[in-house]
């Protein structure tokens, strides 16, 4: 059985990762999920094992010291991160794996598994990204302030990436990420080989 | 404008390449088939512009000669080949090409234009080969066994490619071929850039 693809998929904030990956969760129902940890509290709806595992700040720093993330990091005073042996487990088991990071985490994931697939979600442009920020309506004016601010300096990180793609509509961005999956699968240096013949032998 | 994608499509005799392009160029409307040249005579059915370009021997030979070719080989006693002229012209305009072509006609290809994407297109296993080619019907019992043999060395020439497609249903792999093209086109490493964004001033 092949390892399964680890799929990183980051973009700036606000460019809507999560509506994305909701869709492309849909459309590839092999594909899995991975959960972050984090120390903020819950938004309304959000629950435990779906959408984060929520820890203390304590018991996030302990895993911290442990080396027991891919990776991890500090935003807006929360700490959000990857736990790395669920991460192995299921591309061991032949599963692909979906990881929706920020920027930085994003980083820390190229630099520990060199194998993973990155893709950088952008806004069709600065403008709509603004209006999604400022219509997320669930945060003060300081903190949309601090997430263009930080949007706009995410917008560089882009050339890091394996690929990337335009979120101007969901279903065009999440048919773009499934063929990025379906193309890499089909890699020969990620040991795509044929069936039913004995290639194998030189 | 950027430039357009060259895929090479090729893989052992009697595998279906021709069936899997035609599916292909239906679901990519955009995409262009190159058309080659050969000495061959035509069989029942091609047109001249549209199957192949056809021309003589010593008119292929001369070309050759003046290094008109992005790749040519000689099989089963017959020339054929992709003129590189018109190739450039249309990736210039931004058109993605697609050349389905043999193993020795692929590996020039990758020789002169490293930015080539190279998909090898394999059978299910080699039993299901050996019923294609024998089902074709219109070769002798000479021919069949020459490309049974060749059939058997090209597989080994898989290694030598991007990507590897099984075609074990038509559709199924057509898919792949054209999940394989959108990905290319969101690769970073191939210009892939975010619109309506100032980020080229670094």
């Amino acid at each position: 059985m092949s390892q399964g693809l680890l799929v990183v998929l980051s973009g700036p904030s606000g460019v809507g990762k999560g509506t994305v990956c909701r869709r492309l969760l849909e459309i590839c129902p092999r594909l899995k999920l991975s959960i972050s940890m984090t120390t903020r509290p819950p938004r309304s709806g959000e629950r435990e094992g779906v959408d984060y595992y929520f820890t203390s700040a304590s018991r996030f720093q302990e895993l911290i010291r442990a080396d027991a993330f891919l990776e991890w990091a500090e935003v807006y005073g929360h700490y959000y991160g990857t736990p790395t042996e669920p991460v192995n487990r299921v591309l061991d088991q032949g599963v692909n794996l979906l990881l929706e990071i920020d920027i930085a985490g994003a980083r820390q994931v190229r630099q520990r598994l060199e194998q993973a697939v990155s893709i950088f979600l952008a806004p069709p442009s600065r403008e709509i990204l603004q209006e999604r920020i400022n219509g997320r309506g669930s945060e003060d004016a300081e903190a949309i302030r601090r997430r263009l601010a930080a949007a706009r300096r995410e917008m560089e990180a882009y050339r890091e990436y394996d690929y990337l793609v335009i979120n101007d509509r969901v279903e065009k961005a999440a048919a773009c990420l499934a063929a990025i999956i379906k193309a890499e699968k089909c890699k020969i240096s990620r040991g795509a080989r044929p069936t039913g013949w004995e290639v194998n032998r030189v």
